[in-house]
């Protein structure tokens, strides 16, 4: 699997991060910690210089986890004597970098354990990452249909706070009456999506969708396996059985469309999402609670739940430049804007995501095929 | 090249869709002119069967041309006695699926100078499809900014006209002050991009471009041939020296997208270039003109130019469906909806494209690296 | 599929071989008779120059067939005079190149039928090559096994007729005692093999065969096609039930050795073939008898039979040199030393060879996965 | 590479040969260690069942090391309980398996090394597997040709000695003179034949190997690295200056072929091998000398050197089953000879090759193209 990276270089890569884009960039005088590693490490600033190919991380063997722990401590140490002896000007240039670089961090942690769960997917042993928790075996009771009217919203980041540079300009948009499910599409939905053999049936399909579908034989999300006439599901606890009551991810949006089709309804846009977002509160089932594992909502909710975390929301947005949007000078210019194409947006957040890296204006982006990410679907119509 | 298909082959599919969509829905104990037909002619219609694989229609052999020009024959006769017997319950179903399967005639009649223009260039004798007309030697004159301010407008198709289905439906659309190049973009103005090295340097592309571009050594647009120190370009007339005046054709999206940026401006939205052109008679340089070649502007032009005619415009709008759009209930729902992901929508049609089939609301649609269609680009900012 | 080239580019090649190796070669002041036919039509003459990549062959539209044909007699006539001018010595030198040349006129003839076959086979509405002649329905009787035991014996070409320098120098060779079958293996015996179910078990296959059969989901020879429980097969006269009493052909030597091992025989060595085959006539069912199609043998026959004509037959020799084989100098030792490497030998010819092509040393070749060849097989042990 | 496996598998696979065919088969009530480990260490053995992809035998993060060396520990003692407790019939049959299996497991000895340069060689940091010894810096005298006359010879295994099942049977074979090199080619040699730029003149090579050439960019053997000016070479002490005196490995038999052919001669057949070395005693560089890398010759060395150790002989025999052979029933019958096809045999071991592992009659293979293994050559004539 080619965008799969051992957690090693996950680790040795944000440590790069620190150390070209701060220390390289203000410390006078830089030597750099080795002078292999910004080719290994660099994952796609063209910028700054040549590339080790992702998909041959996996082969890299040197430097050991002993010796990219070293980098990192050695990377953390220069960090913080640059911090105490920088003069306020150059604190204040660095200080937007540092703090990118900390939010970089997070999404690599996230991927870190999207990548994890991945590599042991593929050994037929299922090694475990970490205990099972209960799953809730009450089903839960279905989502309502909760109403949007206002046609002029705005979206988009402005302000103080931190951002990437891919949520600005904020900007106004036009968007008609709508729907929102009230909660995201459950295991137990999607198995009816499944048993009335929407996977065999062209018309309810984007066109690349189909193709891929039958190239590769999907008959159901990515880590479901079926054992005779039982579904299971490979977790980071290992293979479980199929907890029907709680979200669906590991879907692409090529089975998140097709499943909004075949239910009558469709995928919101990504204002949708966020205008509906946008007065709650970040709250939900995050890597800060250590299920690693979507959670079923109680039966008693109501209103509109689990917009943050459990599993990212794919939208029907390709993933575009909002109107006015100029990505920074420099190298990190690089960070999203030249993503911008053959993407959708995802919105919300996952299990694995950190609590204090997601707001309602964050967009996270992957290709219409991509499963391996911990991503779901929220109807609306 | 998979995409390309035989002359034969378009003028047997086109044949077919008027069998399959008209006859045999509406002619009482239809019998197909040959019960093969089906599987060899049908392009991409799921609902309707399984299809021979596009990639090796160049291998079919059979039936030859004659057979094929019999199946024409035949079924044009067939058409004019349902139409001449039919009553006019009939006729008023019938009537809008062979208007469009007029309208997808024309589509066809355009890919096959496309596909022709793309055998001729791979044989490396260079063979001429007609002969050569005059080019004019002439530099065109800069552009001007042309511009537009209206913030709220209509976009789509609406009335009793004919469009496709991806035009409507027409609704209101929101968009910031903005400007337009008066022309399209010339051959001598991409031969600057050239020799300013962009197809070596990274940071003005998309990533996927950038991947493409080192993988296939793009170098300059598709058919230029640099020999020596001059650049020629393969044309339906042969090789000929390279027209600095006329626009520039068989660019990708992607090297639309690097040039608007390396030019200091970007593409248009397709509701910007639809609002500029909604109030323009269709005139411009078709297929009905017979030149089969982009023309240079006149030096004395002036207001907006070029919008219909001469070069697909690529917009920076992927291909999406307009807020409420649905596909027509059964096979023909698979004409267009199917398509919308991973594409770009381009506006204004080619020198190829007949003079009735193209309109202001006219969505058109090819992958971002598509480059063998006759395709160009506009600057906006 | 990339080996196959169109009936015109065979015609123009072998015109090419007269032009390149006897006309440029010998008349004063030669002006090629098109600049770039060298590219187009040069196979794999590496020492001449580069080539237009064998799998795009089927691309190229230009020059048509009559301008092929104006080639060719072009060609014929130019060989004509300078046949008629030539002093003695000059013919001399000549001779030996274009008896060379109608040697390699007479191997693409058969190529054009086995490309035909492919090419038709490969479209669904099964088109007829000519029409079919009446099969034998008289099962064939059981073959015998003959004996030989001379342990010392020569073989390769030696003398004054024509030869491949492949076939040289001649040999002495060991060989212990052997038993050869009398006939060919027929379609009716490779059912059985079928029946057993022996492309399911993995056990009686070379490792890189069970790979392509795994891959490729072989179930069958080439151009077998079952219709409910009914065996049919693609013949040049179309598709027609399957004939037990005939030779198998188009089996692949991964399918031949598998059938022998499976047999409890095994196949046998290009020496052990030469020498049985050593005082034959050359008689059989070839090219000139027009039936295109491998013959039934008669219920009476007795002795060595279908040693030459009907399928040629996989021998379990690779295709290596000779001792002391040294390629002639110059391009055409590019004729054949250049594909010893991973190929094995074919003895006897076809029914579509001509008589006068085939003889006892002659040495054909193939990849272990060609399929696609006129090829059979004849048991030993 | 896909022909690469973790050393952890290697260990694991030698463990499972000997669960497999000696406990599996011999100890009543028999519970394997782990039930996956069938599917995820099984090599190729079709008869014992499915394997797990060797290309993704570097995904298996599990079992850990630990785990692999418990299972080792574990089937060790069970071996020796086994041994310690059957009786003298069942002795007698376990016992040649487990000699096989204890030759097995030195053939993954030398795999071991082989994959672990292979690896560390792709890493750009270059890595060591251990400390440099000394190169010899004087050059090499200029090889000896030596005589053999003897042309009925006998080759094969016979006797009570351990032999693998594709050096059998013994057999007469027949040689004509021929001269054989005294001594490997070194690599001063081998970089007369890149300064003559044979890697870019297409007539000395066999046609599959000028593809792969060209295609892959071949211009030296593996792990030669071009700095400026100078040749470097990855060992497994590391990038090293070329030292001109050692044998040249990690060619291909395509790279080895084209060497004999640019020197006028060929390279020797594996009978001509077989027969000079039947009668001299197994001494040379082997890994049991632990110097991990080829050793240059000593000046006054005189008569037929660097038989044995060193780097492997290409021969220019393609491997295949000796007349007679026949592979044992079951599961090892798949050892050797469903691999005779699409080979060539190498001779003589290398310096990663145990002493006590190696003989005269002694049958290596590898597909021409390989070059990761430690293979080199002798000339012939």
């Amino acid at each position: 699997m080619p965008d799969v990276s051992p957690t090693r270089w996950h680790l040795a890569h944000t440590t790069w991060f620190f150390e070209t884009f701060v220390l390289a960039k203000f410390v006078a005088n830089f030597v750099p910690f080795h002078a292999g590693y910004d080719y290994l490490f660099n994952s796609y600033y063209n910028t700054v210089g040549e590339q080790f190919p992702r998909s041959q991380r996996g082969l890299l063997s040197r430097p050991t986890v002993d010796e990219v722990f070293a980098y990192r401590h050695a990377t953390d140490q220069r960090l913080q004597e640059f911090l105490t002896d920088c003069d306020s000007e150059t604190f204040t240039q660095a200080a937007g970098i540092i703090e990118l670089g900390l939010h970089h961090e997070q999404q690599h942690q996230e991927l870190i354990l999207t990548d994890i769960k991945h590599v042991l997917s593929r050994n037929p042993l299922y090694p475990t990452y970490q205990h099972a928790q209960q799953s809730q075996t009450t089903p839960v009771a279905p989502f309502d249909w909760l109403d949007y009217d206002e046609p002029l919203a705005q979206i988009g980041h402005n302000g103080p706070k931190f951002a990437f540079d891919n949520e600005s300009p904020r900007h106004r948009v036009l968007i008609p009456e709508r729907q929102l499910a009230s909660r995201l599409v459950t295991n137990a939905e999607y198995l009816e999506f499944i048993e009335d053999e929407v996977y065999r049936r062209p018309e309810l399909w984007l066109s690349a969708g189909w193709t891929i579908i039958t190239e590769q034989q999907w008959r159901a999300p990515l880590y479901w396996v079926q054992e005779g006439s039982e579904w299971m599901h490979f977790t980071l606890a290992g293979l479980q059985p199929l907890a029907g009551a709680e979200p669906v991810s590991h879907v692409s949006y090529f089975e998140a469309d097709a499943f909004a089709r075949w239910a009558g309804a469709r995928l919101p846009t990504e204002a949708e999402w966020e205008v509906a977002a946008s007065d709650l509160a970040v709250e939900g089932n995050f890597a800060d609670d250590g299920a690693y594992h979507p959670a079923a909502l109680p039966q008693d909710s109501a209103g509109l739940q689990q917009m943050f975390g459990d599993a990212w929301e794919w939208t029907s947005s390709p993933y575009t430049a909002y109107p006015g949007y100029a990505p920074p000078r420099g190298a990190l210019g690089e960070y999203n804007g030249k993503f911008m194409c053959n993407q959708y947006v995802l919105r919300g957040g996952s299990y694995a995501t950190s609590r204090s890296h997601i707001r309602a204006t964050y967009r996270n982006f992957f290709p219409p095929e991509a499963r391996w990410q911990f991503s779901g679907l929220r109807l609306a119509r």
